[in-house]
């Protein structure tokens, strides 16, 4: 096993990107950060990446770890990396783990997501990569109520794209609030873990009862039926992005 | 003649644009809103912009007329262009312009540009496409000092790309400031006319003055010698955005 196991705290704008995850042919973000601990270590290694960010989604505060032997000192890693990295990755911080068996995807956490709708008549262009457009009228206060009633260790399997295979779809949701700011309405949601697409459908789903389709009470009965389909449609991916990760361990 | 002419206001994100000026092959935003008008209005039209942005500038207020022959009501046509636009380019306001020989080109104006540097030491990834990032200390006030020596009726040759081949290089610039808030400084300069590149040279001086390689009062100099190699480099068109036209007989 290698001697050091690393950390890395990592932002980026995921809008152009194909996620976080590695794939053939097409530009990630992992991929990327791979390719740059490659260029600086000289040794290709397995970077695992505490969230699977979609498409799209951006991230301020990803986190990483990898195994390695290699003589670059740690705290040299984050600004070499971010000289070698495209200008909308950036390697935040470094630091070596004492103990080498932690993994930055399997240690218990809270993470915390934020989403962003904007409600501006006109398209917002120039954040447009990084909210859902969405011109009409929100009943914010409903969707908070809605929000608050997601609180708690449950169920979420309605929440979950059904492509989502992980055993159970029991997580616990530590908070999950609606705000506004000017044209700005925010879904923020903190979790010990999340199932895949779930903050999305959270927050297609407080859409609907925002624009008034749904009332805020719908929410217990989607989470009984554990059944995507009585749940709202899917929010956009560029609204998203990954705010924190707090780890129980570290 | 046409019998209407029509005056458009728009906003863009220019990161993913060759800038306004069509060109073939690339995309462009000017090209992408002669698409929309001709899709919309059955008739390909030459639109004319009030400024020329360079590939990766941005406007939240660029301004654009076309005289045209349609049934189609102007009051429709600032929402119809958006929907058939990138959403990164929106038709924000469309009115019809009485003197039908008016022109967004060439009738007197004011324009007002903003240049964002960002020091942050990290890159900041979600607003790349839109500042200078420039991780060292700026001295603010020594830049705003030099900026307000630029202000009055000058001539600005020094700041003018040599291909600028425009008869007279004299202009007026109205106000020239530079203000911090944050790790986000910004440079505004409003004139009645610009050169080529005039703002990004401006900004590319203001830097060098304000990291302290050469104090304010150099500008004197600078515009005496009426030579663009007297001035400091041009600073990326990333932090550069149009924010507002004002036309005198309007």
């Amino acid at each position: 096993m290698p001697r050091r196991n690393i950390k890395f705290t990592i932002q980026y704008d995921g809008s152009a990107y194909y996620g976080w995850q590695i794939q053939p042919d097409v530009p990630t973000v992992g991929g990327h950060v791979a390719d740059a601990i490659e260029k600086l270590c000289g040794k290709r290694v397995r970077v695992n990446g505490a969230s699977r960010t979609d498409a799209g989604v951006s991230a301020l505060c990803q986190v990483a770890n990898i195994k390695i032997d290699t003589p670059v000192p740690t705290e040299n890693m984050a600004k070499a990396l971010t000289e070698m990295l495209p200008d909308d990755i950036a390697v935040v911080k470094a630091v070596e783990v004492k103990d080498r068996k932690w993994n930055a995807i399997n240690s218990p956490s809270v993470k915390l997501y934020r989403y962003t709708i904007n409600t501006a008549k006109a398209p917002p262009v120039m954040e447009i990569r990084h909210c859902w457009h969405f011109p009409k009228v929100l009943d914010v206060e409903a969707m908070d109520k809605a929000a608050g009633l997601l609180v708690g260790m449950k169920d979420f399997k309605s929440f979950a794209t059904a492509s989502d295979t992980r055993i159970s779809s029991v997580r616990t949701i530590k908070s999950c609030c609606v705000t506004v700011e000017g044209e700005r309405v925010y879904v923020e949601v903190s979790a010990d873990g999340f199932l895949y697409n779930m903050v999305r459908n959270i927050v297609g789903t407080l859409v609907e009862i925002g624009r008034g389709r749904w009332t805020y009470e719908v929410i217990e009965g989607i989470l009984e039926a554990k059944d995507r389909t009585a749940a709202g449609p899917i929010a956009p991916a560029a609204g998203l992005c990954l705010m924190r990760i707090d780890y129980e361990d570290l």
